[in-house]
């Protein structure tokens, strides 16, 4: 406030005085910080979504129940005809969620029976003591009295914060609602209901041909923080309706896990209600795959394969704070497993991947991961490539590398680190985001 | 500017306005990013350092030589009397330093001549080639020739950017000063000399009483990022007057690297130049130890110790950007090697030190981080305690737990956590920091 003695000109030079200074401050602090609106969706998420066309044998639903908030979808239902397989693969955490535990122990049994999945989000059922088997068992039950299907054939899951009890009721009295409003194309209602901290739906799909007969895999995933290999990695679902006795298709989701949801990391660490489910309907008429020997098994299992390299690539571009999308291609290990080794150092390592968030071609840092992944390698025998600039050979960094090159190919969205160790046959590929101060910001106020 | 058609009484309204405006703006941004002033020294830093008293047989000096950054110093000599003996160890990484590699060559030889340790700070000379042996041997040479040692007894370490040619003609070109200026007073500038994201010196000093004569025992370390346990962890030198055989000198520090800098970890980052090298003068008077079985070694051991664990905490709490120190404490684990498992998990999960950065008590993630860390764990037998506060147990939050007194907990800046696993006698001690967004900006920043 002016003081009474101040004439008008001396107030219009102190105010100006105190804009500038104002104006000063206000520069420094948004250097300081170089502070953007937190994006709202991830800035590598695709452009657009595709079409994922229904499936014989397959409906969804989904609503919002307020598990935990209010206002949005956080519960799906997948109803599966009779005459459906069902496989799965799970986190192999030590402190898996009852949910898990109960698929865990439906899931290796033959039934002609149909079946159904329903998950929701807003709380993972994890940690909550025998509340927690309770609820997977009240909500089971809910859903088989609502479908007629026996409840060893209901599959949940839940996926949130730990440790707070699941206030299933919520769910159990919109089981009616889900199985009355089942659609075949409500699968893209079903992949926004299981978002967390997820900033898009993760939907992928492809028509594989068998002689002659187009069978289709669809599938949605959730998943952008607590992203680490162990078995599977977040909540995925995949349906198709190919004909795929439950043996091979287990066996098939197994061996492609590896390369794929096991292949990619967001922060190192693994949930404790990591499931994949795949279902199989039957209904697309094409011949009935019965054994991994079956003359149309590896086409079938090259799409499942297409589909699931997809949709867990689109799980790390919504990484939390992710802004670049990078791959480790490493070759030349001594055998696969030591290819796997520093690919997935290189690809969890913090100060890798803060260089890669500050676009610096700090190459030294992969050099370093390369080191302490417990991997077989030699100093002179290690290659290293941004995409296909060669970056260091022999050793040292290569004569030809100039740190413009390199600084211009990090500004990239989408980055490929090139290892070659020298050494042998071992090829192994990781898939990872850099981390950012929005990572940091994301997980310091996720619960309070 | 004003219009020259402005009164000064509207100008004085449009200023008033404009200030306020960007007040308001000053106020958001302030909120939106919670902006600090990036601290010059750790929030953890000791309030005031050690006196660290000379030791018979040993004399330091450091200087600027300009390796990297002008103007400050980035080089120490340790030189060390005929007599001393020494010990060492060394990072694992497969690519470790020119300089880690020639100090593994030499350390295990018992000679009666004298030694020397010289450090340089800005360039760690790893990952240079065949160039890097040439600069480890021309420092060598350039110490051996000033000092009268043989080259076989001195001993390098360089710490800083990875893969960039060493300019070591600035360090030989300074070593004549740097024994010119050695003296039993210089460790203070050591410890400055070999400090680089470090934002203080790290030094601890402890006295023993060897039945009736004193001993002592100083130690300097640095290392702020890269820092995970792997064999020895960053730089790390320690000195004693007392007099020590190789053999158990090296015995004891092999032993106690496990409980103290390969139980600390920042980012879970190893660096190529670990290295913690140790010397004993035997100028103390004191009856010379020549096995673990001496009456004395056992106090001496407690007493190296408590230096060692003292050094460790101190690297943490420089951790880059940590404002929160914590311990995580594992017992009823089956076996030590489990409790280990589950400490380093816990200490490493970016998830938990996030959440600690943000004082959030979110036990659930220490659930998940128990859960992936591959040791034997049973949910129902799980005792979750911050501090003295009961937090989990038998699979669930306690029933005396309120959210309110774990959030006041968090406010600290050390915290305990405490994990028992129900099953057993293993236990394990892991030290961490938070993970901030400081963290982020210092190495997203720090070669560009």
């Amino acid at each position: 406030m002016a003081k009474d003695s101040d004439t008008p000109k001396s107030e219009i030079k102190k105010l100006k005085k105190k804009l500038r200074k104002l104006r000063g401050k206000l520069k420094d602090l948004r250097k300081e910080t170089s502070a953007k609106p937190a994006p709202q969706v991830s800035p590598l998420a695709p452009t657009e979504f595709p079409e994922l066309p229904p499936l014989a044998g397959v409906q969804f639903s989904a609503l919002a129940a307020g598990v935990k908030y209010q206002g949005r979808k956080d519960v799906m239902l997948a109803k599966l005809d009779a005459g459906s397989t069902v496989a799965g693969v799970f986190t192999r955490s030590a402190t898996r969620s009852a949910n898990v535990l109960d698929c865990e122990a439906k899931i290796g049994i033959d039934s002609s029976e149909g079946a159904a999945i329903i998950v929701n989000s807003g709380n993972s059922n994890a940690f909550t003591g025998s509340a927690g088997d309770g609820s997977v068992a009240a909500i089971c039950e809910a859903v088989a009295s609502a479908t007629g299907l026996p409840a060893e054939r209901v599959f949940t899951s839940s996926t949130g914060v730990i440790g707070v009890r699941l206030p299933h009721d919520r769910i159990t009295s919109k089981v009616q609602d889900l199985v009355d409003t089942l659609s075949p194309d409500g699968i893209m209602g079903a992949a926004e209901a299981i978002m967390t901290t997820d900033t898009f739906a993760k939907l992928s799909t492809t028509e594989v041909d068998l002689d002659g007969t187009k069978v289709r895999i669809n599938g949605i995933a959730k998943g952008s923080g607590m992203i680490a290999p162990d078995m599977a990695t977040m909540l995925v679902y995949i349906f198709t309706d190919a004909a795929v006795d439950r043996e091979p298709l287990q066996a098939m989701l197994s061996r492609l896990t590896d390369a794929t949801f096991n292949s990619i990391t967001v922060d190192g660490d693994t949930s404790t209600s990591d499931t994949l489910l795949m279902a199989a309907t039957g209904q697309s008429g094409a011949t009935p795959i019965t054994s991994l020997d079956d003359p149309h098994a590896a086409a079938f299992e090259a799409g499942l394969r297409t589909v699931m390299m997809d949709l867990a690539h689109l799980v790390v571009k919504d990484g939390e704070g992710a802004t670049k999308f990078f791959e480790v291609s490493v070759t030349g290990a001594a055998d696969d497993a030591d290819a796997r080794l520093v690919a997935m150092a290189t690809a969890n390592s913090p100060l890798v991947k803060t260089a890669i968030a500050g676009e610096d071609p700090n190459w030294g840092r992969i050099v370093m991961a390369i080191g302490k992944s417990g991997a077989k390698a030699d100093r002179d025998e290690i290659t290293i490539r941004f995409g296909d600039i060669l970056v260091a050979e022999k050793g040292w960094v290569a004569q030809s590398y100039t740190e413009e090159a390199g600084a211009a190919y990090m500004k990239q969205p989408e980055l490929v680190i090139n290892v070659d160790l020298g050494l042998g046959d071992g090829a192994a590929k990781a898939w990872s985001c850099d981390f950012t101060k929005r990572y940091i910001e994301i997980n310091a106020d996720y619960r309070s």
